[in-house]
């Protein structure tokens, strides 16, 4: 088959990172007899660059008119980037806000998992690791804080800042579905985390998440509040499925979710509408400190490509290939710098994918 | 000296924690010659029981009427307390939300320290630990989505919920001023957490941080993100002295943080105002499961009593002794169960209370 990837190689690592998962796809293409042509489209920094605004309607037509796109890494360092001189709105996060804004990308999934291979590298005593643990983090990505209405104003010389966190149901249900479906091909729980105790917004989500629950009575749904779930993400991660939450929680908790893992360098990301089209992105950053010195890790990407082939591409066996070739030079000992531990074959980005690629 | 303490015992374990550190303290009067007088103020589910709402007037006179609020813990099980049938705004938690707006507490301090003897309940791995740490989270409690504006509506049919995050600039400076004063007593560095990439108070926020920052030019200033220090927390909780954030961030960050050092039973907090007057009480919850039983860890109340002296009645060597007495019990093995380790001696919570208050 033949399938339209728009690519947004991005800021940072990302050239390379986006470079390694390519040459993945490529071998994807060879094996399966697939044809993929690719389209590049300029985001964040890269788009400030060339166009002085982080994405055009250009980018976003190229996107829309693609089967998927996947995406590097967006931003650069706060400290030295002449971006961050610019107002928040020009800066290249905003490209990232807009374009999720644009296709309507409402679900965002980071599965945080952790490698048998890499328990080294988890933060947590082997105790809590336990047999390993495996959750997914659904966030709603294009409602709340992030798109509300916000304002700066001024009265008798004291500046006031307002935000306004808003959903409606129709919003919530939506990201509920999604959550109970992928439940149902996991482990069948669903933990919904708001601040009900305090929030308006997140009673009428845990009203609405309990009602889409009725269509799910093979989906266990436990309710958690925010400032506990952040705790039991330390405590014993091993409890959790499926996390269901709001964009700024879910902002945070996938982050610690992610480091809780101990190797973000790993971990894969998809943001979905109501169609197939979806934006694939590693979860961690653009780290500008190691870019283009071939050190930076492309398996995240690499299995963010594995995400497009399932979801967006309809290509289950070829993204189960993509992961186990993953998880077979991971028990060939290669790692690159970031999850490098005693006895194992140091490569770089190149190397690495050159290895996930001759794997498949 | 005479002092006024407003004893809050609240629900579940609270009563007999706070038996707990009333007995440390009437140790205290007798050593050092104080004399301290209480009055027993409801607050929560106990005052919803006795009184139907969850604050009256006559409480939060009698605890203005105090140098300082002692308090234990507030709430119940969600699952099977009556009071959770109630709506929102009559439940436990909007009494010490009511408290806290009506005493004008609007600094929320959490040390989160690992105490040494105790390096076994932490969930992180001991390369992580290192020689341990030591952070304080500067909480701002008074504004942000607690106390902004909240409305449920609905439209053909369709429920739309807001809630509302403000900030004014006094409201920020004045915390920050705490936060880098704090600082200036421990090792100067204050960690600013925020969401300046997307919120307009979040970029107040900074800004009048930065501000304040010019007159503690002793006090080194960083700015994180919130989803960043959320994975910095796990990843590397050394780097931090002062953590300052505003009142949705501090809630999520200052539970991780307590979770980090395993031992949520050892964790006091303070809540502060621009007066001497402060609500002193422990970080974890009402703990409904094992009220009543003698197994509740009375340490955090006993610290919180602690906090209570140093900064509302002045009593520095007083606090002092009393944080070293616990010292001296966690030296000598004594351990309530949730921080029961072996080769330790187990205690319940009494006997926690009266090891503690001999060793002053
Ligand atoms: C860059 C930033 C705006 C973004 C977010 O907060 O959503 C990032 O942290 C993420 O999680 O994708
Ligand atoms: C009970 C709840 C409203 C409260 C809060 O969120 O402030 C609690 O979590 C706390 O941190 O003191």
């Amino acid at each position: 088959m033949e399938y339209k990837i728009a690519l947004i190689p991005g800021d940072g690592i990302g050239p390379e990172i986006v470079a390694e998962a390519r040459k993945v796809l490529d071998k994807v293409c060879e094996k399966y007899s697939h044809k993929f042509s690719y389209t590049e489209v300029l985001l964040g920094g890269a788009s400030i660059d060339a166009h002085g605004v982080p994405l055009t309607e250009e980018a976003i037509a190229q996107a829309k008119a693609s089967d998927a796109v996947l995406m590097g890494s967006i931003g650069g360092d706060a400290k030295t980037s002449p971006w961050y001189k610019l107002e928040p709105s020009k800066r290249p996060e905003a490209g990232l806000l807009a374009i999720r804004k644009a296709l309507n990308l409402f679900a965002n999934l980071r599965p945080a998992y952790l490698y048998n291979e890499l328990r080294d590298a988890c933060p947590l005593r082997d105790e809590i690791i336990g047999d390993g643990f495996d959750m997914i983090i659904v966030r709603e990505l294009t409602g709340g804080l992030y798109f509300g209405a916000r304002k700066t104003t001024e009265e008798n010389g004291v500046r006031t800042a307002v935000d306004t966190l808003s959903y409606n149901e129709n919003e919530i249900r939506r990201i509920a579905i999604k959550a109970f479906e992928i439940a149902r091909k996991r482990r069948n729980k669903v933990t919904s985390v708001d601040k009900a105790n305090v929030l308006d917004s997140s009673r009428l989500w845990r009203s609405v998440v309990e009602d889409v629950a009725k269509d799910y009575p093979d989906v266990t749904l436990e309710h958690m509040l925010v400032d506990n779930c952040a705790m039991q993400l330390v405590r014993d991660p091993k409890q959790f499925d499926v996390i269901l939450t709001e964009n700024m929680f879910g902002d945070i908790l996938s982050d610690e979710a992610s480091m809780v893992t101990g190797s973000i360098g790993m971990l894969s990301s998809a943001s979905l509408n109501e169609t197939k089209l979806g934006l694939y992105e590693p979860s961690h950053g653009s780290a500008p400190d190691i870019a283009g010195q071939n050190k930076a890790n492309p398996i995240a990407t690499i299995l963010s490509a594995a995400m497009m082939l399932r979801y967006s591409l309809d290509l289950d066996k070829e993204a189960d290939a993509v992961e186990a070739a993953v998880q077979k030079v991971l028990t060939d000992g290669y790692r690159t710098g970031d999850i490098m531990s005693d006895g194992c074959k140091p490569v770089g980005t190149k190397e690495m994918g050159d290895l996930i690629a001759d794997a498949i």
